[in-house]
């Protein structure tokens, strides 16, 4: 029902030319339609916490601006994963503060610093070629107020590489681990962290590596119980959901 | 918003107690909740036309009689899928009165008799083990008012067998195909009739029949333009469906 | 049978040059031969209803001119989906009147202005990349007669956008959804709907979305009875099934 | 290194009859040997802040006695899950303190009550089916000390039926989702809450449900980006991830 | 076209009521229904030179009795597949003239000895578990004429035992080769033969086997190209067509 | 053992150097050894009774024209499949008499004519996108000496268009089926002929015809019990199989 | 080429009945039947140093004693796997010399005890559940003279419960490692250990654990290269490999 | 923990400021910590007997050279896999001592001759395509110090030309096969052999070849019980294994 409609009806029952019973029929009627003057945007960062982000892939330069620009005015921010440079460069020509995070394919468009991070949040890779995915994950997370903690290229192959690390990892409320190939890591991770662990496959590795979906069914079949996962290269919903943990934590004084 | 609300909030705006621009904010804020008064299922059946349908698998007895019931008594018919003989006995001596279709294994539960039927919608299978699936679909149909013609083991391998039929055929609405094995059937159909085509794959066949993906997969990819499908298995679906179909054509006078 | 020979069968009836039992003997004889004067395009159109569609992917364009003004010679009409502007310049250039649905790809050849359309069918999409599949099955559901109603971009994660929408989809005979990802527009619009809703997977997605096959999988196992479904990316089939569903409904008065 | 020969190389630095130098390069020598004197199960716990928990599928009633009576003695309580009714009484025999929940097929055991839950974690399900799954979450997430909320059969075929729950569901810190067939609702919530959501696949549904699989690739392409995934049926990890999501919260004053 | 139609048309152009033209576009209009007379079952063995064969698994003891009886008068012989014993047993009490093989699960009904096979067809197995499967393709072979050849347990472990019956091999018109697991057999003994080879993969093995996809798969690929397949376990259709192919040799004086 | 070993060891038994006994046990001893004098590839041809054949895709032009230019000698004729035009070309350079088959994508070397074909074999399309597969099946054929029928773009979804070429296909002493997609032509057409047929799942489709598994799991699945099946794409494969059943019939006199 | 017709070609030889040109001729024309005289089982002994095994699914109590006494006369030992306590029991009435491995359901026969071992093969498993295959691979590494060294229930969950073992695993000539679920630990071993690494996936897991397939990918995609793999739940090939390896290093003196 | 913080500590414990107890319980609490001195590039290379090598794939120029650079100078010998001919122009530029492996595709980084080769590793392809794969199989063991005997393109649709080389397979300490399509040569040369086999899959074939896949189960269905495998195209596993198992072998005086 659009506002005006809704208005109109308001206005008759305060006139008393319907009755209070008749327009909670009228009302009744249309269970649905009521929806209809929902500001759609705006509503959903009220809803969610965070605004919409900018999937940049498949999209035109031009799409990704309009789109950054409208989020922008809204929210004050605007994220855009999977982006290259030429549409970076068409963000700044069109006006909009734009900082790039080229290894993670990010674009942040904010006038204002962030805000102190608060409370820490783990990002582990497997080898050097998850980085880019571990990189995305960690400007989501940055972007939803963490302070991130990178620890890369600490492999099962060579265990004792994250063993020299634990001291840090257990100070942190949820760690991301992105690997490709056999997909161990978070599970050993799982086994030293009290917090939840994202697991993040990659697409990394060859033959039956299959594109990710080995690392993705051992992440799920995974002994340590406190470990969660994403889809394929989805370093971007991991760190999102990585700041909406950290953040249950970060309302501490 | 409970209607309680509702009505307290509209008698507030009879009142003048609260401004017509007041309660229009106060409606909008909660763009979801407002649904709360939903006489839930009598309203899907007034939403889509057809009641809900009981999908016996894997319920117990006490169960199926106990939706069944409330089905009836608010819809004057239930249907009840995947359901054994035992299972209608209980329906039976709850006093229900119940049709059972023991090849369909599908029980109606209704006082009075059907209407007449109106519209042709043609049930095929390819093999005599598609039957069972047939049938399903063949009591959904006629549970949604159609006149079923059945056309039974004419699958590909002679080819003539279906040929013979191609009269009674092309009078349909919508034709049923029901096939396993390599699920070849609807795409010939297919490319016979004036009508849409639903394509159920049975899990009929062995190796890599793979217990109905191989058909499903046929019957998706088939040069017929005009064929759909449905779940392997799936009888009742697609008997719904071209019961939905039929009724399109049987509007007119 | 070539119907020289037949004709010369017969004349030897009329002439009691052979037996009628004679005849039938020999027309017995040969169960298939017969079919061999069809004329086979011709008929196709009056067997079905619809003339045949030019699948565009891999033809060059030669072939695509040659074929497509064959069938608009005899039908009237041509319909050529998955074509790029290179082959429609092609078409013009050969005299054919053309007129080219860029996001669709597809190009209707037609000297007469279609007649007004009748009957809704309702088209929507869960994302903006789900758009050329959506555009593809309008352009069918369109040149089959009927009016199409976009609804575009009403994905699940934002389920209000598609409730503000739910006067139009309930006033459609039959709703075409097209989704990529996790595929489960579909089931939400079924369950709002009381027509037949086809479901078209998109390739739109990555990793274990595994290129449209778990939006499809997902569409198959629906909980909404009233859902059918075709291939991937498969706009066209969509669209012309649709049409024929509407025309059902489109006889009357 | 065992306590032991350490003490004895500890001895030997104190009465300075090995040197400084010595005694580092000693414990250099062997990286891993030192970690001899962990006590095990202890050290677990203290590491992870939760205990062990018993998986019982597929163990003997005499195992899971045992293991459950060590952890308990430890810990103060213990955790099976997939634990049926004999495997209870045995436990109960042996003279252990124990909750049996049916639905969920999980016992605890502790003489203590459980201190008053703290936070919110909402559990639904999409459809009937899925309640056992849900179950064993809701149990876990308890068993973690949260306050668990459960909104059971409210699939998509009937979106208003969640609706309803929406200010229910916005209270909670973490949301599990439990479905089989399409997986569709982990999105739908994904979409309406701003806490992270762990979807639960369940093998619930027939064809090309794959027993889950489908359910799982749907809700790992979700476009929801807080969409957080399990294994098929595992519904353990997802109950104790929420609690330690939870816990993070209820740190709160 | 029902014949007495047929009839009463031709006996109009006998009595000239009707013009030849008018005849043939009677005859025209209806392409497909003059097929209606067709002797169904009769037609097919004129058609293709073997009689339908009954495949027994999930028939009732009485429906095999029904078809094989109604086979075996037509074509004076039957043959049921995957059938067991008791089926057999109840075969011999309806009074039919059964043969059973055993270790095939194939019965022969006939009265009449077969006639003195012509041509040899070998029938190979890799291992012992195979030789179900191909004492199946062994039985449809001799029903199709040919005198068989078996060699078993001749696997590529130990490839000297396949290289001693080279010169059986050698002499047979067409060999069949059973094998499970790694499935690598056909490809071996198709570079030794100048024949062709039908390959039948067995559900032999475990793990990655796959229940004979492996084998399937393996086959497909082999590097010896006079090896053509057919479905996992499908014994009947490589001793079917071996003996279509050994009779085409067999028509030398 | 080297022929030099082996006639040395025969002059000691002719120079009564060595008993026989102890030839005997000396030439049992090595079981495998004994081959290596073995005339590698002109023992093939006289194995097989036909020559290798070279698969030209991923070798250079010089390997080409060294394998064909080593085979021709041999055996006055090399097939090369799966070879473009610059291959060619540089087997023309090197002076090879070549006839090549632009569709089929293959080349024949030879001086001589081939003798006059005997025997039919009829190679059908469903469409006209799966005729280059036929192509190479066809070239393959005629090169083992058959006569080969063409019957392209008969799909199912016109079953008419197959009809008519009825008397055609019964001539055939062996028929060839490339179709993609759902790959249902070789059913329909193993119920027509009483030969065997050979199905070649193609490429050819999208979606869910998964380049060509579709049609090849429906090949093999097929309810045509004399149906057998190649890899997918594999032309070549077919054609020889059909040439070597052809060639059994040949030998009539 | 049978003993006898060679005794009789060499007589002839002997005899200057036939040149010994033309004794090479005669046996160079027959490339493949001169192994017809080997003698099967005990050649293969003799040429792979280790007698075949008994592979127990699947056969009769029946047919494993006969195999089994056959070859425990000629070998003086006899292995055989996966075999339950009834054939156990029927060994040994008939009198054979059997030690049953209960957990390994292997059997072996043999009247003299083996010979001390010599080596060290490390045997370990992830959890609990793997430990029947870790025990059928020691048993048969056992059986192959090697000391097994058995590490279980070490998951990487708890990876410090590994690291204690470090000095034991650092003695050993190959390590065997079982694994289901993720199958992480074969790559943790592997990057420890200086040895050769053999990875044996099980079928312990649920859900996407697809029954050792995913530990079966993921340990071929191991990111440690001395890791080897074996089908899932092949603990004998594991053992015997591991056994073969060992003595390699056995031969030290 | 770090070397200065473990020195400071024993200090203590020398002067007595804290008792041997005190220190004890210090080192206990810190399980994994102080392994933080590890020199870990070369404890690596002490604690497994061979260093690291470089998987060129994906990596920049620059990144090689620097990562080689490195290992040489810890090392004294690099090996480089997956490296192109520019990438090896770049480390010979940075004055590398550089050997080029062009078919294998690999680069040896080292100063010296390699020593003298000792014990023999088989290296076997079906066909030439395989030979890449299987030539950085042989650059990898002969790297490990094996002397490599090459049998190529032996498959086993001649398997003559495998059996001439019998006497040369008998005498390797370990095979290595590299086969594609069907995959079925490890098979047979496991039968020979009297040694481990290492089988690699390779990703030649088309079809359900599956790019590698079909060969890989195909290896490891095997019945050959002394087969071992690794991942598709995985040359460099299987040359490196080969090399640890020859190197057991190889202690002997």
């Amino acid at each position: 029902m659009h506002p005006t409609r809704l208005h109109a009806l308001l206005t008759k029952v305060a006139r008393r030319q319907i009755s209070v019973a008749g327009a909670v029929a009228a009302l009744k009627r249309l269970p649905f339609e009521n929806l209809e003057f929902v500001k759609v945007d705006h509503h959903r960062h009220l809803r969610q916490g965070f605004p919409e982000v900018v999937f940049g892939e498949g999209k035109s330069q031009a799409q990704i601006v309009a789109i950054s620009r409208t989020l922008w005015r809204q929210s004050g921010t605007a994220l855009i994963t999977r982006v290259g440079a030429p549409a970076v460069r068409a963000l700044r020509t069109a006006g909009l503060p734009v900082r790039y995070h080229t290894r993670a394919r990010c674009a942040v468009v904010s006038r204002h610093r962030p805000p102190a991070p608060a409370g820490r949040v783990a990002v582990l890779t497997a080898g050097t070629a998850d980085i880019p995915v571990a990189e995305e994950a960690a400007v989501a997370a940055a972007w939803m107020g963490a302070r991130v903690e990178k620890i890369y290229d600490v492999g099962v192959a060579g265990i004792h590489r994250l063993l020299v690390h634990y001291s840090r990892l257990s100070r942190a409320r949820c760690a991301i681990v992105a690997a490709g190939m056999e997909g161990a890591l978070p599970s050993v991770v799982g086994g030293l962290v009290p917090c939840p662990v994202i697991a993040v496959p990659t697409s990394v590795g060859y033959g039956v590596a299959w594109r990710g979906l080995t690392a993705l069914a051992a992440m799920l079949s995974t002994c340590s119980p406190n470990v969660l996962t994403v889809n394929i290269d989805n370093g971007f919903s991991a760190g999102l959901c990585a700041g909406l943990i950290n953040r249950l934590g970060a309302r501490l004084p």
